[in-house]
């Protein structure tokens, strides 16, 4: 067997889909938690690892890996046991993928406005109008996910859980915080208590 | 056989990656190209397949998939014969949807902010400071591109081409209307001369 991965994660970041995801599966892992306080995730050792200074990081034997739903791909596909993924059924796995992706590309993005407005503007006072657009954004990313991707049933991908239950959940955690209420959404609100009630959830403290 | 997939399109935009895509696989598909002058990705009936109202869309018999790097995904998986992805090497298959989706939520997200900036701010000399800093983020994605993902070798993936190469070649065609000279990256402009030499981009007329 190659040696363990070891997965770089920062609490409450999109890397807790990972971990969640690696947790579901059992698997033999290191983890290296990072200190956004202390701007860990741009120390020179760091950066070696993930130039990016972000988080989710996997290191594995073959090298390293970013970018959450690359990484929850992997870890589906590494761990084919626990079943995290459609992985013998291309349209759902696609489906999955793209569920994933617009987590990452659209919801994570709209969110980022609000912490990280220095990224896209560097004026103070545009950043300000940029974070005041962020609850907009996010009531229309969270209004697409409860009435176009979420059904009736318990998970995203239907009766199957997968890897996309532990970012939904991740990244509807942020919601609070940007001053939306995940009451709006009733699907993902109870999405939310699903998911509160899982092992690997509960392990994260 | 189920009834070909209709892709839905915009010339020059991220969709063109899943349209070169196509091509490589010579696959048997529908195209449908929206005027985005006329805000046809707006109209009710688009809206009715993608509520988003984004580009690309693919409908298949088993539903709609949107998102690039789902969709790219897709096609290597339905096409295998094509070759268009390391199906066999979930490792390799990671790191290509690593790349895949460091463009889809950075460098085009990053490019975003200059033709679409009213998406994250309302007031409009805070939508001209944030194109002021399109450049700069677009020099810093195609930094860590040209340095970090791309190698000597012909291919995102080294001598295999895949779907990455399509996208890669999509987005950065973005850079020159951003203000940004692609010969500032040397082998991502030699990557896009070796994509203009092959038929499927040929074809794009
Ligand atoms: N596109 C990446 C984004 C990763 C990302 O932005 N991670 C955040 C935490 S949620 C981060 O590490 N930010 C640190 C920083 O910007 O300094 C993904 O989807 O994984
Ligand atoms: N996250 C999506 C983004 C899709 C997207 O933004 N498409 C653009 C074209 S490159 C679009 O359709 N824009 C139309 C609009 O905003 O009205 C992906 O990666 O596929």
């Amino acid at each position: 067997m190659a040696t363990e991965p070891t997965l770089y994660y920062a609490p409450g970041t999109c890397a807790q889909a990972v971990l969640i995801a690696l947790y579901e599966a059992d698997a033999a892992f290191t983890l290296k938690t990072l200190s956004f306080a202390n701007n860990e995730q741009r120390s020179p050792e760091y950066l070696a690892i993930n130039p990016k200074g972000r988080v989710p990081a996997l290191v594995t034997s073959r090298g390293v890996l970013t970018e959450a739903p690359a990484l929850l791909l992997y870890v589906a596909q590494t761990y084919p046991q626990a079943k995290l993924a459609p992985l013998d059924d291309p349209f759902a796995l696609a489906h999955m993928q793209d569920f994933n992706n617009y987590l990452s590309s659209t919801a994570h993005v709209a969110h980022a406005h609000r912490p990280r407005a220095s990224r896209w503007v560097d004026d103070e006072s545009a950043q300000a109008a940029v974070r005041a657009k962020v609850p907009q954004n996010m009531r229309e990313c969270f209004g697409l996910i409860e009435n176009h991707y979420l059904s009736d049933k318990p998970w995203v991908m239907g009766d199957q859980f997968t890897v996309a239950d532990g970012y939904l959940y991740t990244v509807a955690a942020w919601l609070q915080g940007d001053g939306v209420d995940i009451a709006e959404f009733p699907r993902v609100a109870a999405h939310a208590e699903r998911m509160r009630a899982r092992p690997s959830v509960r392990k994260l403290g």
